[in-house]
């Protein structure tokens, strides 16, 4: 399954929120990560997830594609890759 | 076809970009717009966006979903709208 995620999240727990979502898809862009995930990853991820934002404040979307080939993606300008950016 | 848009623009110009994809789009999170529309609607669009950026420091993805139906949106926390957040 192809996942975009964004976030909107409050900068206490954003390094946070970053972190852990390294540890399961590619960083791709401020607040988005995608990538290629099992559904029981993605579950694990997000409850991991889940334990670490306040509900009442910060805004997590999961887009979840089950075929990859269901989806294209266009970049306009620069393709950001924070992969080498250390956290 | 649906379509997500998300951007990591410069400060000086991430106004008129947002102002040009409510035009077209959804604003549904900090840097994420989401959205049915035509094939012209978006080449117009994306043309005009174009016109904006400055290629060589902004950043937007296009993630094209043809049926609407291969994609799904589950909500972590807020559902965050800016339709009301005049521009």
């Amino acid at each position: 399954m192809f996942v975009i995620i964004t976030y909107d999240v409050g900068e206490k727990r954003v390094n946070k929120v970053r972190k852990k979502l390294k540890e399961y898809l590619y960083w791709t862009q401020n607040s988005v990560f995608e990538g290629e995930i099992t559904l029981s990853s993605l579950a694990k991820c997000m409850s991991e997830l889940e334990a670490i934002i306040n509900k009442n404040e910060d805004s997590i979307y999961v887009y979840e594609v089950k075929n990859p080939r269901n989806i294209k993606k266009k970049v306009y300008g620069q393709e950001k890759s924070f992969e080498t950016l250390f956290l």
